[in-house]
């Protein structure tokens, strides 16, 4: 089942520790460390192979992917021997992402892009076709009534008038191409009711939002820790540490209430009161690839006793990121052939601020993610 | 239904604890933070009301309850206005609390043992009696042929010659006198093939063992949390330093063995390997009855890029166990009055290192506990 | 030598704790744990006797001081036995803290703190009177020409128009009364031309600015560490969580900006070179009147290697405080004694924004601190 | 001024990152940070430059120097391009690191030690030689009447017995050759009352023990800011965590208390107390040649108000002993130069259990190394 991977961002540090990591493991130099799919849970049931997935994308960035992958050499996010080992398989992937197409209303560019995905579906004769969008956060855009009905959002398309932000309009163009859709970032993308309204239409399935990488997923145990053991947390507060073009994006004032936004579902959602406490987000170019997160928490235990929890996560954002953005293209294409259409709520697991009204524990989201599976399987 | 609580080390932090918690309470002066039972997925099963909780214990110190509940409020485990508020309750509980019996043979102590918990439950009319261990680690005991057979036992616990150690001889008490038995402390207590066949003989259940308060209760979500996101797990350090008697009895050398076992299933058997590092405990008198770790876990992802996390737990063991012996008594009642015999493996929430061969992860074992709980009531 | 501290916010934490504590240790009931005067580098030195300082101030609100102390004691900040014992020197106290008194020009309202300055001088017969802000950070004022010339800054002074924030006037009302004024606080204070020129006139001393009782102080100790070993600071960032109302206060914008500009000196000015990274400050209601203070701090060493610390400081800012200022009190006392006028900036050792161009180092600090203490003696 | 630096344990990681360093700053490739001796207080004292730096040393090992080299490059502690570029260099030293020469008596294999030294010395026309230890830590030997006097001690040498560990025959060695010697490790080196008999007799200089790399280093600065703000420390514990053949020595029982016993002066004799709590060390063969440190002090202020600090270190031991090794060559040359004798203790700055009865506090060391420096560039 040949699939294909279209990443919007696609010469960014995660889609290329994405793309480098999918031609190691094809060509057996490294093991699937944090590839969920290649758990025993999962690994046996209709998902691609690492030697069937295709890779294309868009990027307004022009560096070659063996340039990117050296720089995240260096970094210390890739290893150098496995970069340099890959490397012509690498060149050959950079000609399949090609600059972002624009024209004069948001319409005629999404046909630019639906051009470009059936392009490459029809050229690499793929099953399957699931677009990704691992770019920068996007500010939230103003709302509008156009957002609520895809009439009237065609309507608006067509006027020049910009109404959609690009990880929307990149979710409208892949489902008019009969693609599905993930959201890896906090951005719009397909949650808006026209566009629930054109996948239903279209037939194809859709997930996000904004991947559970480090602070939040962490969030996702410790807090149903203190749910499940009867104890009140008082205060939960938080600060991320992080460089590179992410570090410096985030710290916008757009981007940085998005992502605020979606790292505050989990603590409110799954202990049923939101604790006083916020997480910040500053950028420390040194920091580069890897964040720091250290996060305090206060509680109240029996008889009022007062206690208190600390923790610091130093991880690499782009190597947490890769093997999820792999997971969640082969469930996301077997779902799509097993037919289903619409939000995969049952994918929470990978999420930060996850589509539906879906519990937040991991381990929930774990059995959720493996009955989903296993669901397709069967109906295989 | 009038449940009784036997505690071993009735005199003990925890143990006075969980009197005055359950008193108070009683008296509506606080509420129930921290049982789990009064969570809304368990308070409706046929669970003892606090009400009807009746305690007596051993102890082999003469300290009034009074006074060493002054003594936890200086220390900053109990509010002061509430030691005050119940002083009156706390001093008829006093009169509950024995010295520890002794006769020449460990069998005559044992019938001794058996007359104060028979004459508690007649006295006060108790449907049921859950013995429940709170007093210091021991070490483990030499093994010893008669611990595989009833029979055997018997006979040597008739010879004069000590072959069980206190928590194992009040288990074999407990069950001839027809009570259930909990082990919260890593000792032996009822983890011997002769007592697990006595169990089954008088048809009494029993639980254990080590309460899990704080550096495992962490683990036992974050293990998971690393064994489903399919990141390796490369080392796992930690250090312990706590005050008080407990944390001088932790560093002698057979306790500490029996605690450093007790914490070490979770990794192993949640990871399915061992990582590199173990866990220290020092004791610290001035941090008195708090406890202090740390943990350093250092973990591999995707194309070995090394991450690493820490955290920092600053707990009240004593407030944090207090409501998980009333939480254990009131369940371990109500297994008994459904009839549940031998040991109660669904109970492993509330363990560091629990019966049977069961699952680590605490949100499975927190639906393992809610499955057993509704399936008491349903039985009811 | 009967000396007096009048302190403006004299019904806050750290006034309402700094009494307390004089009052305790002079009645023997605890030892001067964190005075520094009571260390024998500096013991020996003529300092004014715990037993003869009195306090007096303003303050706004009209708490009682033994209620504030109460209060403390439930937070945990003072201990509630020593407050019941010291109570009925405290409510002597009580009427020495008055109103704070306004009238329709500055000027006006600058006659009116003299003249409370000067009846408490007089009816307690005090040789020397040290006036201190411990009262909330203000904003940093809109410069003004008339802060660079006495004359013309008396002339706004009685226009009616504001123009000095409440530090600075009453640093000119001190003056003005012949005391010695010392800022605890990042505010304005004596920090304008206008007010050295006349502190010279009246020939008083001054101090401040910012009590260093936390992560600066940790700062000030690790940033010459890395500068003595010729270790590079890549980034130090770090975030401080406190309650109360210095927290509330402190996350408004302007008192923040005017407390991170107190805290960005010491790197800057230790290491040579300022290294990325900001404080944050957040509130966080249950911490209460301790604070939690984390830092990260990355460095380069031999070679480019890459590595890294970590602090979290759990203080209590009102202990950390009271004692400093009491010692701020007797040394600033003495200085005025020994004949001393203007800025004493060899006090920076107490400062996190001291005044003048002196060393950050806490070991400097400290030995120009002990050097000018022993000068005093020895001009006496 | 060719000065040679006799590397004891040659082919190890610290010894290799400073030959590695020296050329590498020497071809200009690199900057000498972490060298305390380019800072601008040393640089212009009369310091032999990096191009006037010879390297010999014993080790029994026979791992090539530019094979360690690039393991260390692999294990991040050193960047492999700089390795790539000077390996011509090193290669040129690899002939000069000879293995350990050994004989029937210890008096014997001195002469071969002295032998090799003095040959070293006349065939590179070196001013200076500096033997300086940085092999594994050693235990501490019994004692024995003979280490209390030279001529009991050249008796017993020449009897066959082993009297003398290995880090005190090379000092032994040393002094008769005319060098100068310096224990980077806690091992018993120059401190025997024979040796500095013979470093008297000799005239020439030694320094030692430990070089104070991580945890002490932080201690140093971190136990005078309690002091110094008259804090008391209640309780200061901690635990190192590191790879490598270090870790693995210092967690067997010998060298691990002579490195716990060398650990542990710093703060009883800054603080004049000693704090209850210990610090460990566990091996975690993961961290490779990075250690990771946490220390958490509990400590008293004003009214008895209990705070806490806690902090990580995560360094490069090698990359952080490395430069100091070289500023300790330089220095200990230049003293043997100016016709300094005997222990230098005002080199404590660079250890943690140093020479003498000296101040412990970083900042003080600081100030003493840098008048010693100045004092032997006057006398030049």
């Amino acid at each position: 089942m040949p699939t294909g991977i279209w990443l919007i961002g696609g010469r960014g540090s995660v889609a290329v520790s994405s793309i480098v990591g999918a031609l190691a493991v094809r060509a057996g130099l490294a093991p699937p460390t944090g590839c969920v799919t290649e758990l025993p849970e999962l690994r046996d049931a209709v998902l691609t192979g690492f030697g069937d997935l295709a890779f294309g994308g868009h990027d307004p960035a022009s560096i070659p992917l063996t340039k990117k992958a050296e720089a995240l050499a260096v970094a210390g996010v890739l290893p150098s021997a496995l970069v340099a080992a890959i490397s012509a398989d690498l060149a050959a992937v950079d000609a399949e992402i090609r600059p972002v197409p624009t024209a004069a209303t948001q319409a005629e560019t999404a046909e630019l892009l639906v051009a470009d995905l059936v392009s490459f579906r029809n050229r690499r004769a793929l099953d399957q076709l699931v677009v990704i969008n691992v770019s920068s956060t996007e500010q939230t855009p103003p709302p509008h009534p156009a957002h609520a009905s895809l009439a009237r959002l065609d309507g608006v398309l067509r006027s020049g008038r910009p109404i959609l932000p690009w990880s929307a309009l990149y979710a409208y163009a892949a489902f008019r191409a009969g693609c599905s859709y993930v959201d890896f970032t906090p951005s719009t993308g397909a949650r808006l009711p026209a566009l629930a309204e054109l996948a239903e239409q279209c037939g194809v399935p859709y997930a996000g939002h904004d991947g559970k990488t480090g602070e939040t997923l962490v969030r996702s145990v410790l807090a149903p820790m203190f749910a499940h053991r009867h104890l009140r947390v008082l205060s939960w507060s938080g600060i991320n540490l992080l460089g590179g073009g992410d570090g410096a994006n985030l710290t916008t004032p757009g981007p940085n209430a998005a992502k605020l936004a979606s790292k505050q579902r989990v603590l409110a959602e799954t202990l049923g009161y939101q604790p006083q406490g916020t997480t910040r987000i500053d950028c420390v170019d040194d920091i580069g690839d890897f964040k720091t997160a250290w996060n305090l928490i206060t509680f109240s235990g029996f008889l009022g006793s007062t206690m208190r929890m600390e923790f610091t996560w130093h991880g690499c954002d782009s190597a947490l990121a890769a093997p999820l953005v792999l997971d969640l293209a082969r469930i996301t294409a077997a779902a799509q052939a097993a037919g289903r259409v619409g939000a995969l709520t049952d994918l929470a697991f990978f999420f930060k601020d996850p589509l539906g009204d879906v519990r937040h524990g991991l381990a929930e989201q774990w059995q959720a993610l493996t009955a989903f599976v296993a669901g397709l399987d069967a109906r295989a």
